[in-house]
């Protein structure tokens, strides 16, 4: 029961993250969405830096969780990079993780921070590790990764900036394009 | 000399956009950081909005002034893409452009929206016009200009987050790699 109102907690918060960012969401905003008491919130969480941090650091888990899904697995290197990039997104609401680091309050807290890089770090040895299965080196792994996930953040900029979901389809079809070809 | 302050102000305002956000960025902070009295930023500027305008406005004016830079000219093109990709870029500051498309100031208003989606909007028809130049039909040139452009977006979020600015470098790297060997 404790545990189901931390979990309402953690969820109204990752919402109103993806909605709004962490520096703009305030503590008020967390329990009306969440419906829970303030005694509880304060139980749970004590400061807004404990709530940004299990919801972050949940918001992280499912998304390197939703990655491994589609880059693991028994499928050709190729098809499963396919799948990595051409998941559907909500692209113009913007990548949940990639926003932050222009968030604040994210940026100004060295635990938060070292969330977000881990995220990334994580991500491009799991999409760096698929391109070694092709053979390429460490290194032209490494930059063929890193420009793989960059396609992703940058179609979420391109999309948010357009107002426009294709922009994100349009830039995973042109680097598709050029790793199709090979 | 009143041009010289509209001037001074705008520059204030653009510094300070690129640290902080449109959003957190206050009129004392930008009368602080221009030196100018504050009857001044109001005889130019009566709202945060109209200053925020004029600062954007510049900001974009100048990022496609270099991108043309590197787009137009007598190089050939695949040298072209490479200069504007290859561009020494503050990759851990961020894109001054790009990440106002996380500022909620800036998405709540639909002029500066307008402003950064336009900003966008002509660099990549610029990179595809280039392209275009290699022979690619008009879909496959647009799609391809979009990768381009997300490549420089997401490095700089993968920069942010990793506090490096390599991972800019490595997102070209591996782009260029895959365009340079066909």
């Amino acid at each position: 029961m404790s545990s189901d109102t931390r979990d309402t907690l953690i969820g109204a918060a990752q919402e109103l993250y993806a909605e709004s960012g962490v520096a703009a969401t305030t503590p008020r905003q967390v329990l009306q969405r969440s419906g829970v008491g303030q005694g509880s919130l304060y139980h749970h969480f004590p400061s807004k830096r404990e709530l940004a941090i299990a919801a972050v650091e949940r918001t992280v888990s499912t998304a390197l969780a939703a990655a491994e899904a589609d880059l693991h697995g028994e499928a050709d290197p190729r098809s499963r990079l396919a799948a990595y990039l051409q998941r559907p997104r909500d692209a113009i609401r913007g990548c949940r993780i990639g926003r932050l680091t222009s968030d604040p309050f994210v940026m100004a807290d060295a635990t938060l921070r070292d969330d977000v890089a881990g995220y990334f770090r994580r991500l491009l040895d799991e999409v760096g590790a698929v391109f070694r299965e092709q053979g390429l080196s460490d290194g032209d792994a490494r930059d063929r990764a890193t420009a793989a996930v960059a396609i992703i953040q940058g179609g979420y900029v391109l999309s948010r900036a357009a107002q426009d979901p294709d922009a994100m389809r349009s830039a995973v079809r042109g680097f598709l394009g050029l790793l199709g070809e090979r």
